[in-house]
């Protein structure tokens, strides 16, 4: 009990130490040694916990995805229980996305997503489970949804909260709040006037 | 004259051959020695033409700044005509983004230009350029658009644009032709609702 608990700490640990330093310098320019000199550790303890660096990249995008699915469920649970209202719902959903810190990392992730497959089944699969999300949600907006006009929201829905995640490169002007509350706004708009 | 001819030759080559090993390798698991290689020059050739790889990574975004932007303006240009309508220019819009094919190295580009001062100024100046003509269209399709409301649907059409061009991971349903026409539907609706 002692050693599973020991062994969960040890992940954590070398995953927070990990997150960091890819974030920070990358997750291709980060060796094993950099990360096991900064996390305390030798080499060999992180081989023990992790089959390599790709391992440790799944297990990044397996936390954020958790706790991303865990607040929309939340999200869902609320509006479900009439304590927000879909528009605020999808105001919430904004601002997670724009919240996000971890923009650099977030891409060297895509990008070896694209090129591993293992970790693009793991963002893949992240993806399916936001999907079904967005459905619930935009169906809530206009139950009469249904069909190719359905799966057109779900995509567009899909690309903005992604986008709104990425945009600090563009040099927005306006606050996350503000962009939260008018993205929310002009979905639920579009949505209601989709057939 | 032949100089600055083969020199300008010499330079799309290598940036040609870049494209292609940075696309599939990753940029930071590329090295000079190993584009010289695929480029069939010396080392010491790109050299004379580059001063390092992000001056290779900084002429690659330009390239596809300046094509993106042709194509854009373009599009407006047939808008003022009356070609197309403004649902059938965010149409457009949304194939440009949806059809790139190069997704991987976009998210090398983008990593490199969070951590990478130069590179992260030429990505935002694309992106004012982007932001200027989105505004454009956005007042075209309802022209009381203005303060708060105009900026916040310059970032959601921006946001969806730029998701578009990055689903392939998400494992859509929809054909890129149906999603940029349900999309540019659903954008305009928006705009025409926003007060």
């Amino acid at each position: 009990m002692v050693a599973v608990q020991q062994e969960r700490s040890g992940r954590e640990h070398i995953l927070n130490t990990a997150r960091d330093l890819f974030s920070t310098h990358g997750f291709h320019q980060t060796s094993m040694a950099e990360l096991a000199t900064a996390a305390k550790v030798s080499v060999g303890q992180i081989y023990r916990l992790f089959k390599g660096k790709e391992d440790i990249i799944e297990a990044l995008i397996g936390m954020d995805m958790n706790d991303r699915i865990e607040k929309i469920d939340i999200l869902r649970l609320r509006l479900k229980a009439g304590e927000i209202d879909i528009e605020q719902t999808f105001e919430h959903l904004f601002l997670l996305s724009l919240r996000d810190k971890d923009e650099a990392l977030s891409f060297d992730i895509l990008a070896e997503a694209l090129r591993n497959r293992p970790v693009g089944e793991t963002v893949s699969a992240m993806c399916q489970q936001f999907r079904r999300f967005l459905r619930d949600f935009a169906c809530i907006a206009n139950p009469h949804l249904s069909g190719e006009a359905l799966d057109g929201a779900e995509e567009v829905i899909l690309a903005s909260i992604f986008g709104m995640g990425h945009r600090s490169l563009s040099l927005p002007n306006l606050s996350n709040e503000c962009t939260a509350r008018r993205a929310a706004q002009m979905i639920v708009a579009a949505l209601k006037a989709t057939r």
